[in-house]
C-alpha cells in the first residue's frame, strides 16, 4: 500500500487537519469530526446536514459552504458516522428554521441519520427532516443496502437544495425540492481497480489486468458484472444505456456529472464525458451543465461514473446560484 | 495498462472532444489542438497564451477563460507543441496589444516558443513577450532542461498575470508582474508511483513498493534521490525544507498550493497539506491563500507537490481577482 498517510488509524484526524490549514472560512470540530461554515446559520435560515463515511472527497466536507451544506459529519473510512456525532452537528447547525439531513441510501447511514434526528428533537426540540438519495441504477440491493445505494445525485442535490435553503425557502420546501432532485436523477459507475482502505492495507476487490467492474459502488461493493477491460466507447455506452433505461431525460434541461473515483487522471475523464456526450446527443438528451472532476470518490480506486439530473428551469436557477465551497465555487 | 481511452495514439483528441463538450463557453480547435476563449480577445487586452505536453491536466487547457488564458496549444502528451501550433494560437489570440507567452522551462517548448514568437513577429507582427517558469528546486538541471524545470508555480502564474492582462496592464507590465511571480515561487514534487503513457504502454519507470521518489519532475524525470517509503510528516519535511532553504517565505503572505500528480486522492492530499502547513507555521510563514487538489498532474503518477509563491498585497489582489476557467473558478 503507498499512500499520502502517516499511520493508517489517523488517516482521517490528519486530514481534517489539513482540510481547517486550508480553508480558514470553515471551522473543524476534531473532535466530534464535523466541519462547519465558519459562520453560525443565520436566523431563519434551514440548515442543511449531511455526512457519511469518509474516502469520498470533496464529499461531504468539501461541499460545506455558503449556497450549500451548513454542517458535514465524517464517519471512518467507509463507515457511517454516530448517531451521537450526526445529533451534535444537528443541533449546532440548527437556527431555528429547521434541518434537512441529506442521507446517501446504506443501512447504517440511514439507520444513524434517523436516530439522530429522533434524539435531536426530543433532546433540543430541533426539526428534522430528511431525504434520502438513492440514484444509483447498477442494482436493486447491495452489500450495504435495501433498494439502491446513493452516490453521484448526492453532489448534485447538496448543490440545489443548499441553493433553496439560502435564499430564504423553509423546510418543507427544501425538503420538496431536495426529493424532486433524487426523483429526477441517476447514476451509474465503474471501476477499473480496487481502491484501498489504508486500514486493510490491500485492495479490497481482486481486478484483472484485463478486466473492469460494471455498476460498482463507491465502496468497492460488486456492481452488476465483471467484463473485459474495454474501450472508452464501450465503457460510456455501459454508463449511458442504463441510465437512460430508466429514466427519460428528453424533453428537459440535463445536468451532467463525469465523476472521476480518485484514481483516474483528469485527461482520461474529459475523454469519457467527450464519448458519454455524443452519445446522449444521439440519444436525443439535452445536456445544460456539465461537470467533469473528482466529485465523489472512493479512495484512490480508477474508474469513473455517471450522473444525469433531469433538471427544469427552477432546478437550473438553483444550480446556477452562487456557491462558496472548497469542492464547488462560482458566483462568489 | 488500465486506462478510461479509445486507441493510445487517440488520447489527446478524444480528450478535446470531451472539453469541447463540456466547456461550451471554450472554442476547441481540433485540427490544431487549441482551446480558446468562446469570444476573441477584447481590443487592447493583452493576450495570454500558454500550452506544453499534455497530460498534465487541467493545465494548460483548464485554464482558459476571464481572468487566465485565452489560449492554451497541447502538445501530444509529455511532447512540446511544434513552432506551427503556437504560431496560430498567438495570431489568433493577439488583438493588437501584444501577447505574453507563458513557457514552462523544458528545452523543447522554450525553442518552438521562441520560434513561434519569430514568425509571429515577422509573419503577422504580433508583439510577444515570453517568461519562462523554472519554480522547481529540485535540480539544477534535469533530462529536458538546461536550469530548473518549470512546474507548480505555472499555475499561479497564469493565474495572476491573466488578472494583470484583464484589468487592461500593457504588455510590459503584465511580462513584468509574470517575471515577478516567476522570482518570488519555489516548488518541490514527489512520486509513490510512476505514471502510465499511454503509447508506451506502461509505467515511465520502476519504484519498487516501498520506496519513493523526492523531487521528481512532472514527467516522471528523476528527482534528488530515491528514499524508502516513508510516512507523510516526513515526506512533507522532504518537501518544505528545500523549498524553504532556496528563498525566505518568511514576513510576507504566502500563497501556497498542495497538488495532486493525478492518481492520489484529494483525502491524501488534504493530510499532506495539513502536515505541511504545521511545518510552515513553524518557520514562521504565514499562509494567505491556499489550493489543495489537482491543477499540474502527471498522468495517473499517485504523489503530491508544493508551490509556494511569496506575495503582496498587489499580488494578492490579482490572485483574487474573478477568473472563470474548467480549473480555476471565483468571483464570477
Amino acid at each position: 500500500m503507498k499512500k499520502l498517510i502517516n499511520a493508517p488509524d489517523a488517516v482521517l484526524a490528519d486530514s481534517l487537519k489539513g482540510v481547517a490549514a486550508a480553508h480558514p472560512e470553515l471551522t473543524v470540530d476534531h473532535a466530534n469530526r464535523i466541519v462547519y461554515r465558519g459562520t453560525p446559520t443565520r436566523a431563519g435560515k434551514v440548515a442543511l446536514v449531511s455526512g457519511g463515511g469518509s474516502g469520498h472527497e470533496p464529499l461531504h466536507g468539501g461541499y460545506v459552504g455558503i449556497g450549500m451544506l451548513d454542517a458535514a459529519i465524517a464517519g471512518e473510512i467507509f463507515t457511517s458516522p454516530t448517531p451521537d456525532q450526526i445529533q451534535e452537528a444537528t443541533r449546532v447547525a440548527d437556527s431555528g428554521a429547521g434541518v434537512l439531513h441529506i442521507v446517501k441510501n446504506y443501512t447504517g447511514d440511514v439507520m444513524n441519520f434517523e436516530m439522530a434526528a429522533e434524539l435531536a428533537d426530543a433532546e433540543t426540540g430541533v426539526t428534522v427532516a430528511t431525504v434520502v438519495v438513492d440514484d444509483d441504477v447498477a442494482v436493486e440491493d447491495s452489500t450495504y443496502t435495501a433498494g439502491r445505494r446513493g452516490v453521484g445525485l448526492t453532489v448534485l442535490l447538496e448543490k440545489i437544495a443548499g441553493a433553496a435553503a439560502e435564499e430564504g425557502q423553509d423546510l418543507a420546501a427544501v425538503e420538496a425540492v431536495a426529493k424532486r432532485v433524487n426523483a429526477s436523477g441517476r447514476s451509474m459507475g465503474m471501476a477499473l481497480t480496487s481502491g484501498t482502505v489504508p486500514a486493510a492495507g490491500r485492495p479490497t476487490f481482486d481486478l484483472p489486468e484485463d478486466s473492469m467492474e460494471i455498476g460498482v459502488g463507491i465502496h468497492g461493493e460488486p456492481g452488476r458484472h465483471r467484463v473485459p477491460l474495454a474501450p472508452a466507447a464501450s465503457i460510456a455506452r455501459q454508463l449511458v444505456e442504463p441510465v437512460l433505461a430508466d429514466l427519460d431525460f428528453t424533453g428537459a434541461p440535463v445536468i451532467a456529472m463525469l465523476n472521476g473515483m480518485g484514481g483516474s487522471p483528469l485527461i482520461e475523464l474529459y475523454l469519457m464525458y467527450g464519448e458519454v456526450a455524443a452519445l446522449l446527443e444521439t440519444a436525443g438528451v439535452t445536456v445544460a451543465r456539465t461537470l467533469v472532476g473528482d466529485y465523489i470518490t472512493s479512495l484512490d480506486m480508477a474508474g469513473c461514473s455517471l450522473t444525469l439530473l433531469r433538471a427544469d428551469d427552477e432546478l437550473l436557477r438553483l444550480w446556477d446560484a452562487p456557491v462558496n465551497t472548497p469542492g464547488l465555487r462560482w458566483g462568489v
